[in-house]
């Protein structure tokens, strides 16, 4: 038996990175702009508890391209490095810079939450780079050191001259890669991941312009100066505590966030924890229409202010990555796959952290301002629908501020509702029958029918509305939801009274047979029923599960039986026994004019439910032309 | 100035598999279930070549779980290692093993494909367990080696018992992945990851039923006998020649990658190519329904047919990842961004090849099965259409079998309808006019007013086709679209010839006055043309322009003006002033006859573009009960 050590050995670490480590090309200017970051972040820790016996300042990052060098520069007034630390961080790759660091000053640095990735993402320059030199003096008193290597596993390094603290990173820029020299390139780089960097960074100057002196003429033009144009905000308002921050700034850091984005969001949400983990930001809702799949992804997730992935599916839930805004968590692990993330832990608390404050943050508004909460319901019910219908958490929570609009425009909670209708719309079981309508065009005359019952109708137009409904009929007890149109008013809430049919049992035979020859097209089952005599003659239903069934298919999810997508449409044709109308199809002795009765009849009644098309519609307008002169 | 060697040393390997090379834990079967492969594969190499003197046999790869031991065994029968391998493959990590073993064998192995990742992957078994166990013994006259390490970077090696050639693995599973020994999960690991892989894959026994012995009674039980559970199809369709293939093959084989899928596809195109890059897979055509985002990423991508992802972005032209099957290519980069893929040159010739072939299957469907390609085409023309409209050189060569159904069912080519229609449908300016509706069915009444004119129409209906027409509108000379209900059928085809009104112009005068008094909406404009007298007495039309960039603005993209979605909806109303109707409007003294015969009109020419909804729709129906009697 032997034993030995494992001994990873990487001759040449340049195919490793760009194998394995760094797919990404573009990220290089985001790792060294971190590395400065943390350099200069470690350079105030240790100003700040004393470890250090300099002045502090103002420091900035500076990132210089020489186009015609084909050079790019990142420069920082951070702590710098001696012989001793180049040799240790940059020659000896041992992915433990920032470990090492951190464990030497280890509380402390956690409370300023300096967690750099020094050493490996200093490599990822040779991705783009066909040489780098560093040239670093440390804030200790000693030589300032110049590094460079070309690419192999060889190093060259001597004294230099640099006079100031800090640290210079020049990449020879590689013949395929000079796209990062361009200033476009490398604004949109610095925008997307160093916006809110804690650290300014100047890339170039830019011209601003100054007060007019005392004195100066109208014609004048007023003095400019030259600045450093700072691209990054280092003080974003998620940093802030909410204490700190008016409503207008929450506004303007929306339009930070999405400068393309001219609609203001309707409600934001400060998220701020650092008990079991951290996290800090600061959710936004938008206007959302109902189309789910176009309005995700837009929040952003950065890690210490640095900006990592636009992709939150796995930290936030699924139903509110309709959301837009910022999260900011040094605990969400970073380069793992979403499958990963869904297992950890922390990501699940986070997860779960965050809907709660959702819910929070809703119940709140409900209750402070129902008014607004109302006016803006329309606008947020596709996320609390879906997060009821997804998180059964959340549906506990919000089954308590969920709005139920009606047809006219009043907003009652379910419960509010319940008692509302609990008396009117009770069938002979005992049963609450809920209507609804999801369109008020389409549906009007249903609608008027119900109306002049006494009834409320609601107006449920979600995509989703089908499962929720689904879901409330299994949670709730004794209550159902009909569409106006599933069945006759009278049939969809059944009370004890029945209406007495002007025709007797005989006629009635007559009547159906009658109208079964009339009307060929067999996806109509004509019944009939004796309602009020100004009810319409004929109306089309179509009965709820059915409808719904097939509806909710169509939005995904389970619930619908397989391959009910494909059934043809069935309607039944509700006749009015007594109706005047009805009366005089009996009445009618000619073949010819009862089938034109009777047709025309059909046609208004399909008109009434969206059926009257094509052809038949064309043919209906021009016998109404006729009918006009 | 000193000069030194980059030292990349890792402590412990451990923590950097875990943060930086793998990140999705569930990868590790198929990890070490590819070393197993290579090694089998390279042991068929060797003994093909002459190099290894050994029987190369029916070698299987097993999965063994053993629940109560908390172990899983992967167990192959490949090439096993000497002491002397495993010091140099896993105790050396050295990012090199595979790519020794080809260069040794550069020229033979390169043509049986055999790249493997031997060394590295074998430690993303730490990920899972605590301990790691290997049992090895080479086709090489050597005794076997017993390996274990238990996560730190100590290993034990002494002397094994196994007398049969090839490598087990037993992997000692960590407590908190205690799933990974479960049958349902390995099960659908081996499906997700090694569905295809080479070698046949055993995980438990199956019951087999046999064919009963002769002379056996109807009540007997069928014999049945235990059989080796192979999970895997070692030699999928797409590894096969096309000459070997028949039409049946290829729908099993897309029944084997979507089970779940009843539909057969509409199409398959094989690709095969090895030079300039290596690439086999097999594509079809789905029924594709309108819905663009729904249908994505059910490609499969696969390396050496081991699964990689089913995101296709990047590899696959955007307009072809709406297409399902596979894709195997050794040279497309693993592990590596989106951002990365599209910017290296052998994707781009991938993608670019994938296309043509698409459009080379395409045009020979066309000409060899006109009929068949038509029967298809509204399967299939959202991917076409949004080929056209995103590569120009897929709109060069789909011009020429892209079709363009007329209401009626006749399938045109862009030249074939140019050809058909333009003695009958050239303006007087020289311009071809190329009439479409987008719904047979509301459209009805115009699109027989076109065709009464002798007028062919297209019956357009892909989301995406405003933006095509602006295309066809830019690239070729002298046409232009226009939906039948955009104007007044003889001004959307302007010929010389003008009917004579019968009305003096006074009487026009006196008519217009009259009807933008009746008419309180105004989204209507009045216009008077003299039509011929048995023409619609009102139709109400929609400027082709403003509808299309609407519309064009909904389905994204450029081309329509900024905030046009949110402008009210304007339409002509077109007076024929031929129509005996219109003559009796100003004949009606009566003023309030007079209001009730244009609204009735009016409420028509609306119920005929779809207009007339809620109460108005309500109102009218009504009103036509009473008439009915």
């Amino acid at each position: 038996m032997a034993t030995g050590k494992i001994n990873v050995s990487v001759d040449n670490i340049f195919p490793l990175i760009k194998k394995f480590l760094y797919s990404d090309h573009e990220i290089f200017l985001r790792e060294l702009i971190s590395n400065a970051t943390d350099a200069t972040l470690k350079m105030k820790h240790l100003t700040t508890i004393g470890e250090a016996k300099v002045e502090y300042g103002n420091p900035i990052i500076e990132v210089k391209a020489d186009k015609e060098g084909k050079k790019l520069h990142i420069i920082d007034q951070g702590l710098g490095m001696t012989e001793e630390e180049v040799k240790k961080y940059i020659n000896e790759v041992a992915f433990s810079g920032a470990e090492e660091f951190l464990n030497k000053y280890e509380d402390t640095a956690k409370d300023s939450g300096i967690i750099g990735h020094f050493g490996l993402g200093f490599y990822s320059a040779f991705m783009v780079a066909h040489k780098v030199e560093i040239i670093t003096k440390s804030f200790k008193d000693e030589p300032a050191v110049h590094w460079s290597c070309d690419g192999s596993p060889e190093f060259i390094m001597e004294p230099a001259e640099k006079e100031t603290r800090g640290t210079e990173i020049i990449l020879h820029i590689a013949d395929d890669s000079t796209e990062f020299l361009e200033d476009g390139k490398i604004n949109s780089l610095l925008s997307k991941y160093n916006k809110f960097m804690p650290i300014p960074i100047k890339f170039g100057m830019k011209t601003e312009t100054l007060p007019k002196p005392e004195g100066a003429k109208e014609e004048d033009p007023a003095p400019t100066q030259e600045v450093d144009n700072i691209i990054n905000n280092p003080n974003p308002a998620w940093t802030k505590q909410p204490a700190e921050l008016k409503p207008e700034d929450y506004k303007s850091f929306y339009r930070e966030l999405y400068p393309m984005q001219f609609e203001e969001p309707l409600f934001h949400i400060h998220l701020n924890v650092d008990y079991p983990f951290n996290l800090t930001g600061i959710l936004y809702f938008p206007k959302l229409s109902n189309d789910l799949n176009q309005q995700k992804d837009r929040i952003q997730l950065y890690q210490n202010q640095v900006f990592v992935t636009d992709n939150v599916e796995g930290i936030v839930p699924e139903f509110l990555t309709m959301l837009r805004g910022v999260i900011d968590s040094p605990d969400i692990p970073l380069n793992v796959s979403r499958s990963y993330l869904q297992a950890d832990g922390a990501v699940k608390k986070i997860s779960s952290y965050i809907t709660r404050k959702v819910a929070d943050k809703m119940n709140s508004l409900f209750k402070n301002d129902r008014a607004e909460f109302e006016a803006k319901w329309n606008d947020i019910k596709i996320v609390i629908e879906y997060g009821m219908l997804s998180e059964d958490k959340f549906f506990d929570k919000a089954d308590k501020f969920a709005l139920y609009p009606t047809v006219d425009g009043s907003y009652f909670t379910f419960e509010e509702l319940q008692e509302k209708i609990k008396d009117t719309q009770t069938d002979k079981d005992g049963k609450t029958v809920i209507l609804y309508a999801s369109d008020k065009e389409a549906q009007h005359s249903y609608i008027e029918t119900a109306k002049a019952k006494g009834y409320e109708v609601l107006l449920l137009d979600s995509p989703i509305i089908g499962h929720l409904m689904q879901k409330l009929e299994g949670s709730k007890e004794n209550i159902s939801f009909a569409r106006v149109d599933a069945d006759h008013i009278d049939k969809l809430i059944q009370k004890e009274e029945t209406q007495i049919s002007k025709l007797s049992d005989d006629e009635k035979e007559t009547l159906k047979k009658e109208l079964e020859e009339a009307i060929t097209d067999k996806s109509f089952t004509v019944q009939l029923e004796a309602m009020d005599s100004d009810s319409s003659p004929f109306t089309i239903t179509e009965p709820e599960f059915m409808r719904r069934m097939k509806e909710m298919q169509q939005t995904g999810g389970g619930g619908g039986m397989f391959g009910m997508g494909a059934m043809p449409e069935m309607y039944n044709l509700i006749v009015n026994t007594n109706h005047p109308l009805v009366s005089e199809f009996l009445n009618t002795k000619t073949a010819k004019k009862k089938e034109r009765l009777i047709n025309q009849s059909l046609d208004l009644a399909k008109l009434s439910k969206g059926l009257l098309k094509g052809k038949a519609l064309t043919d209906f307008i021009k016998r109404s032309y006729e009918m006009v002169k």
